[in-house]
């Protein structure tokens, strides 16, 4: 039997919780039996939607304190170390878990975590990242926020850290840095992003493949599967697509059911059309990834449903089975 | 009979050229009648292509000497006065024309219209603006590359040219400004960005309603119409959405067509399909403006066809007739 996989789940973070954390887990638990999962939360409530769970597969940690949506990051901790938010954390930090998730506020999740988890040593700053879909697969993107300015060393950082993420996640393909930048010539960018380029071509990169500068309109060519910026460029673009995303989609939907052909056809085109939706459903990509810490924490939409919960669990468990944080030590050193 | 407007038309620059620029001038001057078009080029390629269009409406300026699509924008410039590019601006800095246009090599139209045009009075930098479809209508954005680095007094001043631009192309809409950035509240992105937000927010703005900040999974919500950012931000966005678009295109085929079934109801919804992507029809949007200098300078999209360069003509029509500069002075002063 494989190893038993320790989750840490805050039960009480996003829209319509604890209901959609604990169907993720149920949904997860079926194709994931070596999980166990330690329940930060409304003990009562959680308790209504358990089923088929078996006992042995989890612990129920009570607390009614928790973290707001709508607090400020620093509010959010400011609600004290018996939120769900935090006891999940401190689950983590004391090793009773490999890994904790929320799907409550971003900010405090952030600040949480680094009052109570330590650096990985030689990382500077920790930054969010997560998965985007590109024409071959998928791609780590980071920072997407964490760090507003960044120096080359953090840049480098990252290229290090999310190369070890996406070989995590993806342990037979070969990590393939770009920077995000604003023309592929070497000498195009900011001062900082140039320097960075230097360097990590001069480094001697045998985790990764420098593939150089990548442009915003091949993001998702799948030529390169780890895409580094600092939080701000990354966080734009990463917000652009989203939009861009939701704009297409909901032309295209008007366009489909404009008139009566319109609609008959789109029903007759329904399994195609099911495939492009599953082909790009944000659940299949939901969560970002705070990597840095010497444990990761797991980040999914306050906005998703139990499909996307248990999407980022699998993310979870993909990430402890890689060996995520040892993969970040050996090639930072 | 109204106003002649004089375009002064680079016919060398971009990809088959001049076949395409002189078509598309045949199709611009069909529902612009009023237009006189300062074309320069090779004259004996150029006539190969004038059809129907009559003589008192155009004149050609001969040269053979063009501006290469792969020249740096250095290159570009030492080509010397006698290109196609130069000359045409030429025209519009002697006042023999009202408007520039080319699509060919964008650092070297840029670099050389800063050479021969002027600064308008206040304004320190020129950016390059471009137009975005949006849920409503469509939306400026500026800048998109020009400048990396950029102050406060230039966003300032971004916004000011980016809604007299917006103005003079919708003249019965209000222009509503937003600063790109990460984060819809007041503390958040870089110190540049608040420091724009403050003065923004104190300025008497009697040409646009200020809206504060966006994020880019609003850009296309059509709520603000001029988003403005520096330009290594706004590149980044407007190529990303560029490749989002692109990604979710060509997925959405291979679903459509996957199969027989697809095939057909494809072919049964074709006139919703064709509503859809006259929609997002890139040429319709074609075009970047190059605006600062006291003469506008349009960028045609290199790769476009001769309906996308005959819009990029009608955008110039619309500028001159909602003149542009004079709407500018009048507000930065």
């Amino acid at each position: 039997m494989s190893k038993i996989i320790k989750i840490a789940v805050d039960a009480m973070g996003g829209d319509n919780s604890p209901k959609k954390i604990i169907d993720g887990i149920n949904h997860h638990y079926k194709s994931n039996t070596n999980t166990f999962y330690q329940i930060f939360g409304d003990k009562e409530k959680i308790q209504n939607y358990i089923n088929q769970l078996p006992t042995s597969s989890f612990e129920i940690i009570h607390t009614k304190d928790l973290v707001k949506g709508t607090d400020s990051p620093l509010e959010g901790a400011k609600r004290g170390k018996n939120t769900s938010m935090w006891l999940a954390i401190q689950s983590v930090k004391e090793k009773k878990s490999d890994i904790v998730i929320s799907a409550g506020n971003t900010g405090a999740l952030l600040v949480i975590s680094k009052l109570n988890l330590k650096m990985i040593e030689n990382i500077d700053k920790p930054a969010l990242s997560a998965l985007w879909p590109n024409k071959k697969n998928m791609s780590v993107v980071l920072d997407l926020g964490a760090n507003i300015e960044c120096s080359p060393k953090n840049l480098i950082d990252f290229s290090i850290m999310g190369s070890s993420l996406f070989k995590s996640l993806y342990p037979d393909d070969t990590a393939k840095v770009a920077l995000l930048n604003i023309g592929s010539e070497e000498i195009k960018g900011n001062e900082t992003i140039k320097e960075t380029y230097q360097q990590l071509n001069q480094r001697n990169n045998t985790d990764f493949e420098f593939k150089g500068y990548i442009e915003g309109n091949q993001l998702m060519n799948g030529d390169v599967n780890v895409i580094v910026a600092d939080g701000f460029t990354g966080n734009i673009a990463l917000k652009t697509a989203e939009g861009t995303a939701n704009f297409i989609t909901s032309e295209l939907k008007k366009a489909m059911t404009g008139n009566i052909i319109g609609k008959i056809s789109s029903l007759l085109n329904i399994s195609n059309l099911k495939k492009f939706k599953e082909r790009l459903d944000p659940r299949l990509y939901n969560g970002a990834i705070f990597i840095g810490l010497d444990s990761p924490v797991i980040k999914s939409h306050g906005g998703t449903d139990y499909i996307g919960f248990s999407n980022s669990l699998s993310v979870c468990t993909r990430i402890v089975t890689g060996n995520l944080i040892e993969k970040i030590r050996n090639n930072i050193s």
